[in-house]
């Protein structure tokens, strides 16, 4: 976060305006060739990238946002809800991004890249120290929601089926933990207890989530549910997790020194890293999960120490320049405090020049992430917001929404800020969305009661980063 | 480049052994997985991560060909062809990969981001200097190459029609600019008056390829060409040529320095260079010409005087930091040498921590060049090397397909390495198999024609890499 003289303000406005002068005939030109292209069935790649142009635009000026202390996440969601709801002033130019399936693809990978990361900035090891809490969390997020949920809706919402009212409970159990992941790593608070607390209870959350969803789905179609159907999703998902925590711990070492040994630039060390993010994201689709889960999983598998076979070749080279340029022109009689700043200046240099893993994956994600966070907005259709009544369920399911996860922050260890935890689980996301679709789907959920869940989703995912913000300056000062 | 030892040889084969070991159950899993899916109708973003995990696997061992002096692009593009055809030993498990629409989006995006790289590398100014000559190598790459192809296809081929002997010449004019500009970037040649002339004359035969396909496809459909049609297509290109790059000069400036008012980090900075690549590869697809073309141009338009506004935050900090340091232990007596010395170091400190736009882009490509390499590969299909008729006719067309972009090498200016020229300009790539495509649909070219034209366009895509990087160690020598 850096902060602009006011002097420059009056300069950017009119860089805005001028960038705006020039977009727009490009915009406008752009989206009749899109219209004509999709008449004639034709879709060039090229289509696509004017797609991404335009997120990336956006999401750099998002990042104005930075300026009121807002975590720049929060910019992106709002910048993506402008753009998807330009319709409602007639300016139908955006509406073909929504269905890209090549930007859907860009997004998901993006939100892969931002979990990685995070998962690279953390370990097998330390999430094993707030299990416990996570777990305790986890549960309680699971539980308190869907009682809440149920009961609330059965006695909010007047002849609601009992089937509805349990699709309603179980799509209030979700966390979608991409928005608060996104939130502590804008404010750079991944490290604390709380943040490590939030992912992986969001971790068991999902495993959680694959349960009830079988069961639900298996009460409603069936009757009944089949006590070895759980038993063999829950084996899966545990065998995953633990499985690919335990053998991606052993395996790790080898196959960086593998590729390492083919190779030791920084091309071999960021592919390394990234097939590795791909496989578990692979694995845990396969197995039932969200790849983001996957994806998290391989970030805490992978560590520093794995890539120290990988050197920047040239780097060696300036060290040893530098070493010799030191020989030449110290006395020896210098005072030593020089010799050691020199050599803390080089282990620096050293530093610099040899990016770190973190330092090449989060480039990738500079272009990445926020394709899925402006999705994430651009998918938010203020329209539905018109309907009253369903207005009316909808907040009231809000603050069900939200009153849940904040008792499960109650479980949260003492010394914890209960708080955060719970704000931090809030977001229900997409993971919400799947549940009361398939309740659609079934025709349990009625259409106006799934346009209130979706308003659910909204408010939780629209409302948590400001809130979370708060809450992480309030404990900083 | 970096040799390995040779005593880790040994280590090297068992780690990949070992990884073989542990990737051929994967494999095998997610190859029933993703037939299983596809019987289901359901294809998740896991399946495309675990595609793009084996493509940069092997495009990671492909490396080792570095080792034998052999661009790393050879060793991609060979792994391609070994994975896109062990359907002939009986192995089904990558055929999917083929029809990915994902995946040939990220591929197009890959070779997209290496042409934007390599305008990077090169302005404007140096490409006008280099003009008049890649305009007549242009010319001459395109006019002899027809004319023998033409008249080359009417003595080779017995009861060839007029029509496809002009869309066989039409197909050897084609210059697919991508294999060479890698190779010439692996071989660190971008730089060389050679690369410039093979660039710029690349992007003319884009253009000269636009008005050739019109007029053919004109000629054959209607019998009759249109003066009118012909000129829009040579106003448009010229337009967006010529404008884009008088546009893009102008407003770089501006944009980057709004962008960086807006946010000084390497995210930004990134993005800003990310959006010119894309709205100049869009605009160049609109107009009709490759979006590698449009994405080159975008690189040639940008310099990195525009990026001074971007700095890293923390870098300031460092370097005030280090000049307490410094202020602090240097006896004000120190022999003048050692401050000197600390200058210049304090200067590349500050150099490895302010990465540069290339550097950023650079690792964006690390992951998505290699897929678009590996794919070519995998498009090759080395079954049609089996009927004899027509590989003999391919291997003459082949020949002819040589000699005449060897041919237009010999006009490159005196002091010039004429074969590089010209063996820069011969592989023909997706262009060549695009015309012949239209033939084919436009039923003048036949089945077993379309299939010599195949492996035309095979033979000068694997033949040229290993000739260029001989012709390049030559020259160096």
């Amino acid at each position: 976060m850096n902060f602009i003289p006011f002097g420059t303000k009056r300069s950017l406005r009119a860089g805005l305006l001028a960038a705006l002068t020039l977009f727009a005939p490009i915009v406008s030109f752009a989206a009749e060739e899109a219209s004509s292209a999709a008449a004639g069935g034709h879709h060039g790649v090229g289509q696509t990238f004017f797609w991404i142009a335009i997120i990336l635009t956006v999401a750099g000026i998002a990042k104005m946002i930075e300026r009121k202390g807002q975590p720049a996440v929060l910019g992106e969601i709002l910048v993506g809800v402008v753009l998807g709801n330009l319709a409602l002033l007639g300016i139908h130019w955006f509406e073909p991004m929504k269905t890209d399936a090549a930007l859907k693809f860009l997004a998901e990978l993006g939100v892969g890249i931002l979990l990685f990361q995070i998962g690279l900035e953390s370990t097998v090891g330390k999430m094993r120290k707030v299990g416990k809490t996570a777990f305790i969390v986890a549960i309680a997020g699971v539980v308190v929601p869907f009682a809440l949920g149920y009961f609330g809706s059965l006695w909010l919402i007047e002849g609601i089926s009992s089937y509805a009212a349990i699709f309603i409970g179980a799509t209030l159990t979700a966390t979608s933990v991409g928005i608060t992941a996104r939130v502590l790593k804008d404010l750079g608070k991944l490290q604390t207890k709380e943040s490590q607390v939030i992912l992986g209870a969001a971790v068991i959350d999902d495993v959680l989530g694959l349960i009830i969803l079988a069961v639900v789905s298996a009460l409603v179609t069936t009757g009944s549910v089949s006590a070895g159907a759980v038993s063999w999703i829950i084996v899966k998902a545990v065998l995953f997790l633990g499985g690919a925590l335990w053998a991606g711990q052993l395996a790790a070492p080898h196959l960086s020194r593998t590729f390492s040994t083919i190779h030791t630039g920084h091309a071999m060390k960021l592919i390394t890293a990234v097939v590795f993010f791909l496989v578990f994201a692979f694995l845990a689709e396969v197995v039932g999960l969200a790849p983001i889960v996957g994806a998290f999983a391989g970030g805490l598998v992978l560590e520093s120490v794995h890539f120290k076979g990988f050197k920047d070749p040239d780097l060696v080279t300036d060290a040893e320049e530098f070493h010799e340029t030191l020989e030449k022109n110290l006395d020896p009689d210098l005072h030593s405090t020089v010799h050691e700043t020199y050599n803390s200046f080089s282990e620096k240099l050293t530093h610099a020049r040899d990016r770190h893993v973190e330092e090449l994956v989060e480039t990738l994600g500079f272009i990445f992430t926020p394709i899925f966070f402006v999705m994430t907005g651009m998918s938010v259709d203020l329209a539905t917001l018109g309907n009253l009544p369903i207005l009316g369920i909808a907040l009231m399911l809000t603050a069900v929404a939200f009153v849940g996860k904040l008792v499960c922050g109650l479980v949260a260890e003492k010394g914890m800020d209960r708080w955060i935890v719970g704000f931090g689980m809030a977001p229900r996301g997409e993971v919400g969305l799947i549940f009361a679709n398939i309740g659609l789907a079934l025709g349990v959920v009625t259409t106006s009661l799934f346009s209130a869940v979706v308003i659910v989703v909204m408010l939780t995912t629209l409302m948590t980063p400001p809130i979370l913000a708060m809450l992480l300056r309030r404990q900083r000062a």
